[in-house]
């Protein structure tokens, strides 16, 4: 970890206005058609145990996107469809939100040192990635979980 | 992105560990036993159509963490348990992590403006909402995912 953190956490009382700040924890990159995430080298020891799991979501930043017009952007027609209903951002995935974050639940390929590899993530090269959790099918799984019609049409987002 | 990234920023051969600002959308609030978000009431649109869906992602900030020492933490017993194996953060939802974000799936109860009900929300009052997305269970669910002997035996973080 850096010695810069004194911002956020020097903030007594954390009013819940206050701005957060994030240290990107490594960056995504593209390996052929595979996808590696590469962590800072110091972070290596926090992805131990993670192959004992056989999925990770990968928190990720929009850094594409990252202009106060999309920060500000409050509804969208999912996967810009315009057949689709216009939509608030917190009922869509869109990489346009208030918060760029990006959540992609990904099979895990393997580590090392401080290298993750995964498939199916669908963060461009560069991508800062903010975080890593494993996935826990007692809490995450939820198959029986309703959705409104236009998610069923087609894939993702 | 800010005007302040040199901290991070400045760190060689990094460039994605620019630091990202966030600026919460909301916040955790207890009422009686229930838990709902209040979102900033100029962000009331960006929740239209969420309660088309079922479940919610709930992303928010582990605000009481946000000290230097915390956000060094590479390794924990899972659940603060001696007896689990001492495991890299990323392979934990351990509230102890470089970047203290909380990811867990709610179901929803409803939306009323900009406050947002749900259940299940194990986030402290006052924790800062930093986004919402719905859960999509084609992408999201994976009740087959493998996991380490230490989830199985109680309940998760």
């Amino acid at each position: 970890m850096g010695d810069d953190q004194q911002d956020a956490a020097g903030k007594p009382g954390v009013n819940a206005a206050a701005a957060v700040h994030l240290n990107p924890v490594g960056t995504v990159r593209s390996r052929g058609d595979r996808k590696i995430i590469e962590l800072r080298p110091e972070l290596a020891p926090a992805l131990e145990g993670l192959t004992g799991f056989s999925h990770v979501w990968v928190l990720f930043w929009f850094h594409e996107n990252d202009r106060p017009e999309q920060r500000a952007t409050l509804k969208v027609h999912p996967r810009r469809n315009p057949a689709n209903p216009l939509t608030g951002v917190f009922a869509t995935r869109a990489p346009v939100r208030p918060n760029l974050i990006g959540l992609t639940c990904c099979p895990i390929v393997g580590v090392r040192e401080n290298v993750l590899e995964v498939e199916g993530l669908d963060a461009h090269e560069g991508s800062p990635v903010l975080d890593l959790k494993p996935y826990i099918p007692r809490s995450d799984a939820r198959p029986e979980a309703r959705t409104p019609e236009w998610v069923k049409k087609e894939e993702r987002w």
